[in-house]
């Protein structure tokens, strides 16, 4: 199938992927007096006397904004806050049937850090969490920073965090698999944007050691006066041998390669150069830094791509709606480390007895992996702290 | 019934009055990649060659946010952005049940005019329509000015806007009873806030010749230099006789009081001082200006109220699901004159057969009545030239 032609037709005959529905009678004079006015005055000022009540009297316990700028939608860059609405509506779809979550595809128009942060703050009385998305770097960084030390509600930027948790997953059952250890693991990241700087910082505070992160430019070194904050952040804590060169020579004698970066940017002799049984992750869309098959043939144990076109997808999809519906159910204050480590560890645990060099992850319309995850997150932040209510039933 | 109390009890079990609806299938692979990537691409690349299909590719064309401050909501005045979410929420289930318009609760945490504004303009891409809700006077009036002017979406303000159709509505059908023409009446209206601001101006484009406005303070008049701009405005088309004094004053000899004020300010003696047979709509809530019982007693021939309690409710449910629903449906660029002028003859139309004293307008629940609206809305739109595209099946 054409998908793009085929979703094009669809979206114009769809006008929308989510609706509203209503969930409490108005049909009649005493419902529209308990629904609405007169009665709905007293629960207004329950909430005037204590605006946490608003999180048990109204639906914000359940409610996220998906909230983009439009300037990094999918791999198609900065096409326009409007533009990036399609996606934002499918994720809002993929919240509500996998996760229970309501949620709102809202676009900003404006590129601007500062009025992007001050235009959140302002509505997320609104909402119970805030989803950023397709929001470009460096200034996602800085505007999920903000907003985290701002808001009591959680804060999550699905392109750095979602993109970091699911090849976590990827990587805990590949290591499962092949019988190695984090600690022991020579990595390279090709992509040092959102996704890629995120994946770095995670997977050492998960045990990675030896982390190597390379850009467009090749390999990223802490001497570099040039990077940008982010990178530069970054390369403080990989790269500790200070090497320098392209991508090929960080490649070389690396145990587990992550792309997030361009198609077919990796060639079958790279891939050759690697340690025995390398582990490949190659997530750009949509088309791989290097096919499956080729990676294969030149040696690669385990392949992991971004598309659904091959096995073992990495998908975002496995992580947000779980994350969220956890976090939302103990009405968490956060998303922090511990409730990213334990989504990663919920998603790993859904490939179950299926589990197997071409069956690393769960597919993301598995119902019972979101479950988990949701379970394993509420847990988390309980255990963690940021759990202010147990709103679960 | 306490509606209160048992409202209390209600908003607490069921924790939001609406949520979202999946639309489309996301259960397989193929699925997903239609609805979600790869596919969404081709969507959104369309809508960023044209940002106006963004009303035919998504569910824009359809959804409109139900905005507040929380500085005046209902009789219980400034109680905070989040407390006013009861309200919001109780909105959104009647703009779907009765119009099928998606719409989302939205509150902001300012009350600073510039902050509003700017907030509103920035999620505006997000959206078909803007609906204000709330927002004290007189901000409530330059934030929609200001809104109406930089955007190309409909923007209403239905304290304002809202109220003066259905208001309008009932004086239809009480002129059709008494047989009776606008432009003979003496009108007064009590209470200076947007819905009383709102009335005077709508009922003069409308035909009135004769129309006093009452404040806290007394009656209206031009000379007086403290008024606020927005009654300064007011005060220059009303009161042309320059009469002083306070609400006794004005309501002696006029055909029609109009009351958005306070409970029990006028007494059965002000009724005694009007024309023979006057027409009382007395819409303060919870209590209204005077009982129904008391005016009757004292003389009127029709009393309507905001209230359900009573028969002849002037409720704004009459109009705002109706009114948008005509006005997305034909992508109108603004709501006008005509478009409010016709939703209140398709209000009035709603009483039909049943016309009385006691049965002035139709039930909020009768959902013909909401049909009705839309379509004389749309046809108005398209009539005075602000409907951009037919999206009427």
């Amino acid at each position: 199938m054409n998908y793009r032609e085929e979703s094009l037709r669809k979206h114009a005959e769809w006008r929308g992927k989510i609706e509203t529905k209503v969930r409490v009678p108005v049909d009649s004079r005493d419902n529209l007096s308990l629904a609405y006015t007169p009665g709905v005055a007293e629960p207004c000022l329950a909430i005037s006397g204590d605006v946490e009540k608003s999180f048990t009297l109204t639906r914000r316990w359940n409610t996220v904004p998906v909230i983009t700028d439009g300037t990094a939608v999918l791999g198609l860059g900065d096409i326009g806050p409007e533009a990036g609405m399609p996606v934002m509506e499918g994720k809002c779809a993929l919240f509500k049937e996998f996760g229970g979550v309501d949620a709102v595809p809202i676009c900003i128009r404006s590129k601007d850090t500062d009025e992007i942060v001050r235009t959140i703050e302002l509505v997320a009385g609104s909402f119970g969490g805030i989803n950023l998305e397709d929001i470009s770097a460096p200034r996602c960084f800085e505007i999920e920073r903000r907003l985290k030390e701002d808001l009591d509600i959680p804060v999550f930027h699905d392109d750095q965090h979602g993109t970091a948790v699911v090849t976590y997953a990827a990587l805990i059952n590949a290591l499962k698999i092949t019988g190695r250890k984090i600690e022991d693991l020579k990595v390279v990241i090709n992509g040092a944007g959102s996704a890629g700087l995120a994946i770095a910082k995670f997977l050492l505070r998960c045990g990675a050691l030896d982390v190597t992160v390379c850009d467009r430019a090749g390999i990223i070194c802490e001497d570099d006066e040039k990077l940008t904050a982010p990178k530069a952040e970054v390369a403080k804590v990989t790269n500790r041998s200070h090497l320098k060169g392209g991508l090929a020579d960080a490649m070389r004698g690396a145990d587990l390669f992550i792309g997030v970066s361009a198609p077919k940017c990796v060639t079958p002799d790279m891939v050759k150069s690697m340690q025995k049984d390398p582990i490949l992750f190659t997530c750009a869309n949509p088309v791989p830094e290097i096919l499956p098959d080729e990676a294969k043939a030149a040696g690669a144990y385990i392949v992991g791509t971004g598309s659904s076109e091959y096995p073992n997808q990495i998908n975002n999809v496995l992580c947000f709606p779980g994350l969220f519906r956890g976090a939302l159910d103990v009405r968490a204050s956060d998303i922090n480390f511990e409730m990213l480590v334990a989504a990663a560890k919920g998603i790993a645990s859904g490939a179950g007895e299926k589990l197997s060099r071409d069956f690393l992850l769960p597919h993301a319309y598995d119902k019972e992996v979101h479950r988990k995850v949701a379970a394993a997150v509420s847990e988390a932040a309980i255990a963690s702290g940021v759990a202010r209510t147990d709103l679960r039933a």
